[in-house]
């Protein structure tokens, strides 16, 4: 089969032809008809610093797809081929403390698809019957890849209360994207987006965003201080791992309110406790991965019911072939979530 | 002042004349622009079991009201003349345990508007100063009344999950209608309603009920089992207080599910505790009043995003001369919320 | 090996002489050291409706046990012969909604350990490896199995905050026992508890309860609302199904308090669910099995920090073939925790 | 009266005379019998830079305290002469949105009882009736006072889970220590402090501490790993506000966990929230205060059952003319509270 690969250690990734892989008694082999580009794909690409301490090449990498079964192992029960299956990304140990009460999301033996373990940027995917979500025949495949980085939205949004509450979204990439819809879904009253790049701002606006704020030229604390009568958002939900968004994040959430860490910043960064966190009383969420596997009903909800539309996040589509077209376009930023057709 | 009045026990009621009180030094008095009639109101129209145990005639009753503020008393603060005002109906008193941890709507010594003191059904009504609630000037005064009713189904709906939840509500009044729409704010991803009166029926769906449902004509549990694969609803609103609908609200939810009773049954019912609620882990959640105040900004913030639309809920508007109309329409259940304009 | 089993429908058991079981590749061979007598067996002994419906003999009951692991399956990774195990007695599906959303103790698929396969009132018993709880090898056998019915208390005590809470438990059976002393560990002020039984009474002293109340000699709701200055307690821990409590129960609570069931009726019961649950703003509480595993590993820190001491709740012992004697113990209730010794 | 105040900018305190305040319609006025020193009257004292931004002299200082009521206002109901009060130190405006949605404790108009108003190192002090709690006639008026500083500690503990979890208190101060106590009192089943002073890591263990650490020592981070199995505290109490506790409090805590954050480092601290809160999904809580006032009924009960004995807390007592030799104590660390009597 064809695969999109990082043979050796460095920037770039090389398109090879290697066997299928064989499902084990508890796996399903999966035809990849989407796979969609990560934030995470771009850093293996780039082979930046986290990429060169994390992934053993050589490795398949891409981890959200969507696909039709097409074979099951021996004591796969809930499957059958022809089926079209999204893949929770995290495989887990299943044994643990962290998965055996509910936090399997942050199990410390994880291992993650298309990092470490052969991934989606191919024909075929072996992936455990536990970490397969069915899907409705009919869901177009690039829907049912983007189901992933949804659920970190969702997940995110869904953290705390959102219903009734003002919502800063900081960072207007796919997932952020996501996040404002899902946020006005579930009640969000206000969603304020910041966002540099003028082609997400416009997404920003179409995915349901009140107001979308170009921090380059309005100051986003200010922004927020002067819609909300000086009091802040209910909710801020950082999706960018910018400095300057994380610092200022703090202090445009309400005093007692909710802050969602989910974007990573590239370095430890100076924040001011007392004033921003201890004296104003927040609480402050680190996000991971996706409750599993309780965000992934969430999301097939929304979905299912309309309620949150994905498709305008989903902007590009390249073949496999193109893939350095596609890397390009997403390093850019002139894009919403970039997909692979197979 | 004109005020419709029950002057001594039993049924009916009398339009008098009497003198407009006066606030206290912290009170506002408010003249009332609209003042919609409540189930309790008919309650106390017809003097059952109920009203002739709690009243102590004479009495103005009505208490969902929105009014321009008249005069204020010596210590208001936050209030000024021609302020457009809703209120509380729940008077408490500030200083037991359940007011000090925020349980203050169930504060055993509350005074209710219209029940337990002078109410709204006259042109002027006195309430405390923390009772009242503002609104945008421009905000139609039965928009400001309704949200006393809707604060109930805010209360109802967002005592739990709803995000990406299946619901069915049990019975289609103004609560339960507004209900429908606020649950359908808040993400639910399907909401069925169920209803015998086919007024009502029309209301649900036009407040965004996904399917609508006559009991009389279709068994509401065997709808809801087969909707959901057998498996129930996520949450169940019981709005009417009918004996068949608790019975089988009991039965409709998801095992592990969300129970939440609003309605009001007449009389004690058989309930099969072991095999409805305690071997099927449901949570049943007894709902009452509004949460004070955190309800009342939820509320707010849903109308002023446009989130809910309270409008066709308010379906017949009268003058308080045609009372013994209004009351018989209400009684009739060929309506939504009914108003007084004054 | 020995077993005591059901052999056709009917009151009774039989000790018999079968073949010990073989464990799957998942599963475990355990060597049951201490099996206790829960009150699910004694409907299975006495052969009650209950029973009749459910049960298809022939079967090996009995489920609470601590053992030695003897034989692991092919696939097991967690345990080794001799590791002595706890389980719990649910044996879920693992794949359906409910199992991958974390409530998988009301999976519709459960099959419980001798109720629904044969269980462990004999040698050897077989449990899948997923059910299989490790413990401290120095753990006496008998407490081992105690774990499963304490896992219920810890259940339903931590089902909502209890710390700084006065909690009033109604049956002292085992569990009701044991919700004693969770509820005491885990910060409860007060614990009133109610009981028939003088020899559970005296236990219930033993186990923590601040005040013991015979319900044939003093009047429980009474007593709880003289505790509280009419106020009723934070928590109302009902254990006993029985009606009485059961109804009281509900007006014990404090207005916005926490209710939780365990106990079943026997049969529909009167509820007052206007003046009762709904207007008292109650959160009632089914309370099915334990939180798999979160309750596991709670009952294992306050055991092994010595917070919880359970000894005193088990009271007698016997050898498997001294079975009569036994369950007519237990039913007597002139016993805490009863336990076979293998 | 005789009151120690800050009678202008700069260090130290004056022992003045001045006329006893006198209460408004709805305030108390309260003989002080007990004073404690709080940290931020050690700022205050020390004249920092917080100290030089925020305080206006001339001030009375001091406002953990416990004292009887010597004349209440002519709208005062809850109080009379002789009764024995704590205050809370929050004085809110009750009117916004923060005080009329339950977060009282963070309302941007509060004034603070000895930091921005005349506070309690005095023979008299002025408070709102609606600040004041009624203790028990014969409760030590220093454990009236503590009642305030417990208060912040059970405001941490139970801001979260804490029964069945492993705790990890950092910085083993007044409010520290308390919290100790109460993280026992409330189900942790294992509590580990960490503290430089000798002194206090002795009253550490007094107060149930299941280990105490000296950091200049053992390294904190590396305790908790080792005495976790490298998972790290389920829940970690950061009350020292020391830079190096704050970085390590993240990382000691296990994946998912929760870290509460009392201690007010005294500038911006590098935090690495990608790799030590982000991607380890922890939950981080600034903590303000107490619950208005639930908090307060919490910390009452834990003291009326006896659960939290917090007299080993209380080390020192001094009349008012010692107050630079209490200060000078404070200011060393070998002591726990310091109290003045009156």
């Amino acid at each position: 089969m064809r695969a999109l690969a990082k043979r050796k250690p460095g920037p770039g990734a090389e398109l090879i032809e290697v066997p299928a892989p064989r499902p084990g008694p508890r796996e399903l082999l999966v035809r990849v008809k989407a796979a969609s580009i990560c934030g995470t794909d771009l850093h293996i690409y780039n082979w930046d610093a986290w990429a060169a301490g994390r992934l053993k090449p050589p490795l398949i990498f891409g981890h959200e797809f969507g696909g039709t079964v097409e074979e099951v192992g021996a004591e796969v029960r809930s499957f059958a081929p022809g089926d079209l299956v999204s893949a929770e990304t995290h495989v887990v140990c299943g044994r643990c403390f962290l998965c055996r009460v509910g936090r399997a999301h942050v199990c410390e033996k994880t291992s993650i698809l298309g990092v470490d373990r052969d991934g989606a940027f191919a024909e075929f995917v072996v992936i455990p019957e536990e970490n397969a979500l069915d899907n409705p025949r009919d869901m177009a495949p690039e829907i049912a890849a983007i189901q992933e980085p949804m659920g970190n939205a969702v997940h995110t949004v869904l953290a705390g209360e959102v219903a009734a509450c003002t919502v800063a979204v900081l960072g207007c990439g796919p997932i952020g994207l996501l996040a404002i819809a899902v946020a006005r879904a579930c009640g969000a009253s206000r969603v304020w987006a910041m966002e540099p790049s003028a082609y997400r701002r416009d997404l920003a606006s179409r995915m349901g965003a009140t107001e979308v704020v170009d921090p380059g030229a309005t100051n986003p604390l200010e922004f927020i201080l002067e819609r909300t009568e000086g009091e802040g958002a209910d909710v801020v939900l950082e999706m960018s791992g910018h400095p300057a968004a994380v610092t200022q994040g703090f202090k445009m959430a309400r005093l007692g309110g909710r802050v969602a860490l989910l974007g990573l910043p590239s370095r430890p960064l100076e924040i001011d406790l007392a004033n921003d966190i201890v004296m104003r009383g927040l609480t402050v969420q680190g996000i991971a991965g996706r409750r599993m596997y309780a965000t992934w009903y969430q999301t097939r909800e929304l979905l299912a019911s309309g309620q949150v539309d994905p498709k305008p996040v989903i902007t590009h589509r390249f073949r496999l072939e193109e893939f350095e077209e596609a890397f390009e376009l997403v390093r850019s930023g002139r894009c919403g979530k970039v997909v692979f057709q197979l």
